[in-house]
This record gives structure tokens, C-alpha cells and sequence, in this order.
């Protein structure tokens, strides 16, 4: 009996996951992985650590050489061969090889896309995209690196305040370098609550990040072409030698398109809860999707690393089973995240009020500032907004920013989410306490209080 | 009308809890607090604080002095009064006033046991009592602070290895004593696993404090009466010169019985989940009792600084309404707590396996070590033992071992185990990832896949 013949597109993280999975569901199958970049399997959320200097080999990030992937999985490793078109209705994919630029037909039984995400440039800086930097690939890094080594950066302006945004000055700053952040909505990043933003920013200046809120819309050049100025709307000019934009991704969902996958409100390809897409034979997963939310069962991406090893295995799993046995299932997402910019920590998870609201729910939120620990052992600030909905007080979402381990606390958050809990089922957290690691009452069950007298 | 008297027995935590919710809830009515010793109010889990040096003032413990405490709640306060009875029958209770030695009785509609616990000593070690020290109350803090500034001390003994055992220790070593912990058992803390056991004993040991598994059963004293050294079941003789009994504590439920209350298996006095006594009138809060545990429906002791509040509130509530409205109820408790050991945090929630297994339950457990963050930030390891159910494969426990920011993972165990969430349920969270303050899989992550596995 011919083996199945498995095809998974995309090295990055949530490809080589389906590729593992597959391989220890089924380990007669044939299966090739293709990737366009010379790279697989590497740390994209580290990257910064090259930037600010605490690393100093991009190797550090990558977890499985090409060999090393293909001889501890036996899967055909094709780095530098770019997928042009998928035909799930003939199950062929042609794909060129991008170091002799020749294209090939192949054919497959079954097909996971993996293919990612991409990072975004406004169209008013569309014109000098090929001298502004982005960072997405380890090869985009590799550029920034060769550029700060060079030793000629007098002044980088980050364009875009997302977590991205905040995650690459802070490395850049660190690495000694002049940094001016910009950010369109003066919001830092976009999703929390104002007063958190207020945070966040009087952190990035007083760490010496100059923060301003404007939006780029022009770059200048010298005459050699280098550039020399960030234009904005507001009509300022800002000088500057560097220009990282940051100013979001879209997920990478062209094949599927071409292929006549269903594409979903975010743009990504709509899968089911067993990584399926719309397709025969055609699974995906990691930042090319987007799937059910669990909260209000909304449509919405996760670009975010767990996700992509989860949906991974998920797809790899259900691609490579000959039928016998149940299909693996994936729950439904709640987007949960976190960031620190030094001693700061920022996290988030569910919805915030703004975007509930615009959903046209009823919210009730409350936001409380409390301290990481007694006053009498080394603490710091911490602020935290809760969600809930008003009617059955049900909680949808949490935003945190504080000193150490107030990040940790939004998976307690994300756990009751995910049990549709409620603030009274948060009071009733049975929260531990030692002065060192928490006040008596601990900023989350201080959070809930006060929601509860909101709610009535 | 004649308002109602509520009053109220024990002013270190619960009962003050009671008091404020008593006065929010019931602006007349008459309120009465009685405490056997000088000080109300107070933080008693920050007592190791003066131990160790890091506040040198006994004041910065109390949070209400008798007098503002009596302003603020137009509470009666009167430290120093024994009560020596209470006689539910007839509403009504006898005490002494400790100053004048002179004992009335006075007449009650509504009462509230919050009389806390008291430290054990061990039968062997009775005959030495008024020469060794415990840390229960204030008066125990003064009387400790006493002699460590007489400058005396060469060697101190801390007898027991719970939370407050090791804590104690902790501080003496801080505050520059050489100290040798005797824990009996081997096990620090006892309710830990075996493995975790044995990475705090090695931290204890590298920051010079000195663990023996022996049990004491005497003490030795010199011509003048002063502690020599403590013996040991082993036929050790210890020199030392300070002994700290920390063996456990026992329920201050005297009173309760005394007055025909129902005393549960733990010693504590019975209270139901409106903190009602067996006894008409009569509520009870904080470590004095025991109440329904979630998991397995058992009646436990919850000695804790949260429990104390949250059941004060609730007794302090119900006591004080008068017939309109709903009772107030509390949940049932989940018994979770942590201690730090310097940079070590130590955490545990709901049930071990030894202890489960003892109830007849059939168990499941996995144990992982993974680090508090990505190998390229500053990180330490971190230990986490799982407990479900075989069957269910419901999540009843989980133990905790590690660096910064371990404790806090283990609130999110104990939602999941209060919204009666399975290890799936645990895989399924959206864990936040930031390399600085997780690794990519986030080590509950990685405890919940080991776990599945064992379950199959």
C-alpha cells in the first residue's frame, strides 16, 4: 500500500508542530515540509533578545537545524522553495525553488497550511519599503543586526505601538541606542484600557524612549538615498537614520485564497475545531488562521506562539490519522497575551470594554490599583481592569499592568473566562498570600470586589 | 426600639472583619468587641518581618489601634477581657477583665466567635513551656524581639517544618542568627511532595541554615534554668540557647464547646456556609472553625489571612441584618497557601496525592521541572506536581516549587479547581507568553501534557 503523502506549508512554529504530530500519529507516512525562508523552527518571539545584545548568535533562536528537523522527524525539509498555488480539488500544490527559480508540480493526500503571518506597511510608506525594517523572520533580523552593527544609527524611530512596537524599541534602547516610538492613537499598545496606556507611556519615557502620538505618513531620503526624516500628519519632520515599522501583521492566507479556501472576517482561513479548512483534505493552523473565540463566539485570529503549537498539533494529528480513532479537537480560543518592557509588565486577555461595546454588549467594567506586595517587602504598582457583562455578571476580559508577577495573574483570569465564571466565582478564588509575593487581599480578588459593588 | 447588641469574641483578624461588615450592614446597632490581649487588628503574617530586621517597629503590624479601630466602626472596644464563657441558651457571656481581674456577664442578641488558634506544643515539651517561644500574637513577636536584641542568642532552634516553621527560620537566619530547623517528619513542608521536599531542604542548607530529621522530646537546662539544648528522639543533644516551638496550631474553639457548639473532626468550631454555629444566634469566623471543602466535601481548618476576611465579612454580615434580604453565603473552601524562602516560592492547592489517596480516591499524578522563563532571560527552575481524579480526570491539587513568579501559578489551579475543571480544561488555557516571564510553553502548560499522558 502506498504511504500517505502529507505536505505542510510553513517552517516557522505551528508547521513544524503538525509536522511532529504527524509523524508520531503516523510513521509510515511520507512527508515533506516547505518553507521559503532559508530557516525553520525558530523562536520568532525572542528575536528581540538579538536586538538588545543579551543574545548575541541568531542561531540561539533556532531550535532545529533543517537536517536536524528532517532526520529527527524523517520529513523532507524543502528550505527556499516557495509555494505558488495549492489545487486542493486535483490535491497538488506547485511550489518554485527559489535558488534555481525552477517551479514543479506536486501532488498530495493531505495538506496542512502553515504559512503565518506578515507584517504590514501603510501605504504612505509603501514607497520606501525596501529601506525601512520589519521583524518577522529571522532573516528580517538579520538585517536589522547587520544595520545596528554597522554603528551608524544616530537616532530609530519605531513606527506602531502594538505589542511588536513596544517589544522592538525596548530592544533597540537596550542595545544603547536613541529611540523614538510613534503611535498613531497615543495609545500604548491599542488594546488596554487609557489609564493603562498613561502607564506604559510615562514608563517608556522616563526609561528614556521618546513616545509621540503621531502617525507616519511620508519617509525622506537624502540624496544618496538614505533615509534622514520620518514625515507624520501632524507635519512634523522627525530625524532619523532607522525606521522599524511596526504596525501590525495580516495573516498569510494568498494560497489558501487562490485555492478557494474560505477566508474569514480577519482575513485569515477559516478553520473548524479540528483545524479543517473549507477544503477536502486541506488543514491549517498557527497566524495564517483564524477560528471560533470562546466568549462570544466570534471569529478572530491568534497570532501567538502557544497557539500555533497547539493548532499544530491539532492539524498535524488530524492529517496524518488513516480514519481509525477519534479526531483531536481544539478549543476555542480566548486571546490572551503578555509583554514586558523591563520591570513592567503588560498583559491582557478577552475583550476589552471598548470592543465589547462595539459588539453592542452591555458591560460593566472596573479598574483598581493595588501593589504586586506588602507594603513591607519589595512591591510595586499594579493595575487591573476587569470586564464582566452586566446581566449574568459573566467575566469577558482582564487587562493588567504592574511590577513583578502581575503578568502571571491574567491566566487566572483566562481560566475562569474559559469556565464562563463569573466576578463572584473570581471573589471566591481562594487566593494564596505570603507578604513577599502578594498584599493580604491579593489585586485580583481587590479587582473583583470592586466589580461586584459596580454590578450591585 | 432597643438596637441590637451584636458582640464579638477576638480582635487579631476575622473578628475585626466581622465588626466592619456588622457596622456596614447595621448602622444602630450596638456592637461590642472583646480581645484577651493588648492589640487588635494586626498583621500576623508579616510577624517574621521584625523577626528577620526588615521593619524594626512592632506598630507597623497593627492596622487599627483599639482606639481608632472603636472610632471608625462606633464599635465598644475592650482589649484586654477574657471571655471565660458563653451561654447560647440564654444569650449571654461571662468574661474577666484581665486588668482588674473582676469578671461580669452581659447579655447578647447576636454573637461572633472569631477566636482564632492557638500554637501547639508538643506533650515532651510542656515541662519547658514558659521558656520557649511560639509566634502566634504580638505578645509572642514582643517577647521574641526581646531577647533577640539582648544579643545572646549563639544558636537558635526552630522545632517543626510547616509554613510557619520554615518562615520563622527563614527570619532568624535574615536577621544574622545560625539556626538549625528540626523537622521530624523529613518532609518541609509536610504537605509537599517528596521531590519538593528535598529542593527546599538543599536552598535551606545553601543559605546556611541547618536541617535535621529529628523529632525533640526534651529540653536541657543549665543550673540557672537557661536553655542548653534540645533533645532529640535520635539521642541527639542539640546545644542552642533559643527554642521556637512551630508544631502547628490547634482551633481556639474552647469557648464554642464549652457552650454546647458542635465541634467538627479538625477540632474546629462547626459553621455552615452562612458561618452559622449548631447554636441559635450564634456565628463563628477565621481559624476558629471548619467548614466544607469543595473537592471532596470533607470539613477543613483554613487558618488563613484570606479566609479570616472573607468569612469574617460573611459572619459579621449575617449577624448584624435584620430579617430583610438574603443571608450572605460563602463558598466552600479550597485550602491553598504559599510562603517565600527568599528567592524560593513554595505554593500548594486543594489535595495531594498521598492525602486523596488516603480518602480511598483513586488518583492520578505527574510531576514536571521546567524554568520560570525562556533559558535567554534570567530564569530558575520550577517544579509543579498535578493531582486528578483517575475517572473524572478532574483536577483536585497542585504543588508548586520555584522561582519568581511560581506561587502566583498556583491561583490559577485553584480557579480551575473550584469551576470543577478537568487537566483538559488546564491544557486548553491560553497561558500568556513573554520570554522574560515564561518559556514558550508556560511550565502548567507542560504539567498538563504530562498529566494527559499519564491519564492516556
Amino acid at each position: 500500500m502506498k504511504s500517505l503523502h502529507i505536505v505542510v506549508i510553513g517552517g516557522v512554529a505551528s508547521g513544524p508542530a503538525a509536522v511532529a504530530e504527524a509523524r508520531r500519529t503516523n510513521a509510515d507516512a511520507t512527508i515533506t515540509l516547505f518553507e521559503k525562508g532559508p530557516d525553520i523552527s525558530y523562536s520568532a518571539c525572542e528575536m528581540p533578545f538579538l536586538i538588545s545584545g543579551q543574545i548575541n548568535r541568531v542561531e540561539r533562536l533556532v531550535r532545529y537545524t533543517p537536517e536536524a528537523f528532517a532526520t529527527k522527524f524523517s520529513v523532507d525539509v524543502r528550505t527556499h522553495h516557495e509555494v505558488e498555488s495549492i489545487d486542493p480539488t486535483n490535491r497538488s500544490i506547485t511550489f518554485r525553488d527559489l535558488k534555481t527559480q525552477k517551479t514543479a508540480k506536486i501532488s498530495y493526500d493531505r495538506l496542512v497550511l502553515a504559512t503565518g503571518a506578515k507584517a504590514t506597511v501603510p501605504n504612505a510608506l509603501q514607497s520606501a519599503i525596501k529601506d525601512l525594517y520589519v521583524l518577522r523572520s529571522l532573516d528580517d533580523l538579520r538585517q536589522i543586526e547587520k544595520v545596528i552593527q554597522k554603528q551608524t544609527i544616530r537616532h530609530a524611530v519605531v513606527i506602531g505601538s502594538g505589542y511588536v512596537g513596544l517589544d522592538s524599541a525596548w530592544a533597540l534602547k537596550t542595545r544603547g541606542l536613541r529611540v523614538t516610538l510613534l503611535s498613531p492613537s497615543g495609545m500604548l499598545p491599542g488594546a488596554l484600557p487609557p489609564a493603562m496606556s498613561q502607564i506604559i507611556k510615562a514608563h517608556l519615557l522616563s526609561s528614556g524612549i521618546g513616545v509621540r502620538a503621531e502617525r507616519a505618513v511620508g519617509i525622506e531620503k537624502a540624496g544618496d538615498g538614505k533615509i534622514i526624516a520620518v514625515l507624520t500628519a501632524e507635519g512634523e519632520k522627525i530625524g532619523c537614520d532607522f525606521v522599524l515599522v511596526a504596525t501590525g501583521t495580516a495573516p498569510g492566507s494568498e494560497l489558501g485564497l487562490g485555492g478557494g479556501l474560505k477566508i474569514g472576517s480577519q482575513g485569515g482561513v477559516l478553520v473548524d475545531d479540528q483545524m479543517r479548512t473549507s477544503a477536502q483534505g486541506v488543514w491549517a493552523c498557527g497566524d495564517c488562521t483564524e477560528r471560533r473565540e470562546l466568549v462570544f463566539d466570534a471569529s478572530i485570529r491568534a497570532p501567538l506562539s502557544l497557539n500555533a503549537f497547539r493548532s499544530g498539533r491539532v492539524a498535524g494529528r488530524n492529517a496524518a490519522r488513516l480514519g481509525h480513532g477519534r479526531a483531536m479537537t481544539i478549543s476555542p480560543l480566548v486571546h490572551a497575551a503578555t509583554l514586558a518592557l523591563g520591570a513592567l509588565e503588560i498583559a491582557h486577555t478577552g475583550w476589552t470594554e471598548n470592543e465589547a461595546k462595539a459588539l453592542g454588549k452591555e458591560i460593566v467594567s472596573a479598574t483598581i490599583q493595588s501593589r504586586t506586595a506588602s507594603a513591607m517587602a519589595e512591591n510595586s504598582p499594579v493595575h487591573i481592569t476587569l470586564v464582566a457583562e452586566k446581566g449574568s455578571r459573566r467575566l469577558i476580559g482582564g487587562q493588567i499592568v504592574g511590577g513583578t508577577a502581575s503578568a502571571q495573574r491574567i491566566n487566572v483570569l483566562t481560566a475562569l473566562i474559559r469556565a464562563k465564571g463569573t466576578v463572584d466565582d473570581l471573589y471566591n478564588v481562594d487566593f494564596v498570600y505570603a507578604p513577599s509575593l502578594a498584599p493580604a487581599q491579593d489585586p485580583l480578588f481587590v479587582a473583583a470586589r470592586t466589580l461586584q459593588k459596580s454590578l450591585g
